[in-house]
């Protein structure tokens, strides 16, 4: 079983930072959806709407933001982390088949454990599809914890029954 | 089939606004931490963890935010809308069994076909849970599109097999 170690606040210094990879499979953007009742649309017949970009774009730029803070809670600072802040700016789309890796670089520690972090997600040719800035209150003291294992999760691929 | 018609930058106006409401089922937070690689932790036995705000609590954020990009994708403006910027501000944490309302307000039609939109989540308690502003291209061309059905996704409960 993996432990999580956090970075308390002490420990963090100005330009440190972390970085975390994935990969978008269609089932990670299915559970996604299924999560946040985001849907893929049918019906894209006409060149009108096929160079249109679409809904999905929405979801995959929320799929894509929600790495980031997946990267807060696992990575840097870790366990203990309270989200206060996140600005997102939505550059390019992603496809499933993207390897998106966010990376988190202290910017500054202001006051009351707060940090502010640089956060951006580059696609696999190196270009920014998501960046910003958040704060975040970064624990204290440290904390070691064993990372639960998730319910299996399946996915169904006939997609009507 | 429900038909997604999406509502275009003209037909927008100054403080119209649209709501999406979705209650955190334990099943949605386990699809959204499967998606997104977030995971909960054990563990949590002494007072000092008890009391501090986890790691899950900033998955819970990113959750809820997703509320707020698929009220974009679904309800207003709908498809064919373009995800440019979005703020978040997390105020308090959100809890398996909170029923999140998203409500999404026209601040100010700018430029380019792009609107700024005030975004508030609230729980059942009318307490404001995520907060923020976006930048979002509405779509110039109506467009209706049916929903296509998902695949379906079933979590096995059994944690360890």
């Amino acid at each position: 079983m993996r432990v999580l170690e956090n970075i308390t606040y002490d420990e963090l210094q100005d330009n440190d930072y972390a970085t975390f990879t994935k990969t978008l499979s269609e089932e990670s953007l299915v559970l996604f959806a299924a999560a946040s009742e985001h849907i893929k649309l049918t019906g894209l017949d006409s060149d009108t709407i096929k160079n249109a970009v679409f809904r999905e774009d929405i979801g995959y730029g929320m799929w894509a933001s929600s790495l980031i803070s997946n990267a807060f809670s696992k990575v840097m600072p870790g366990p203990g982390s309270i989200y206060l802040e996140q600005n997102l700016k939505f550059s390019l789309p992603v496809q499933i088949g993207d390897t998106l890796t966010v990376k988190l670089t202290v910017k500054e520690k202001i006051a009351n454990h707060r940090v502010i972090f640089i956060c951006d997600v580059q696609n696999q040719e190196g270009e920014n599809v998501v960046s910003g800035e958040a704060i975040v209150i970064a624990p204290s003291e440290k904390i070691s914890l064993e990372q639960e294992t998730l319910p299996k999760v399946s996915i169904n691929t006939q997609k009507d029954g």
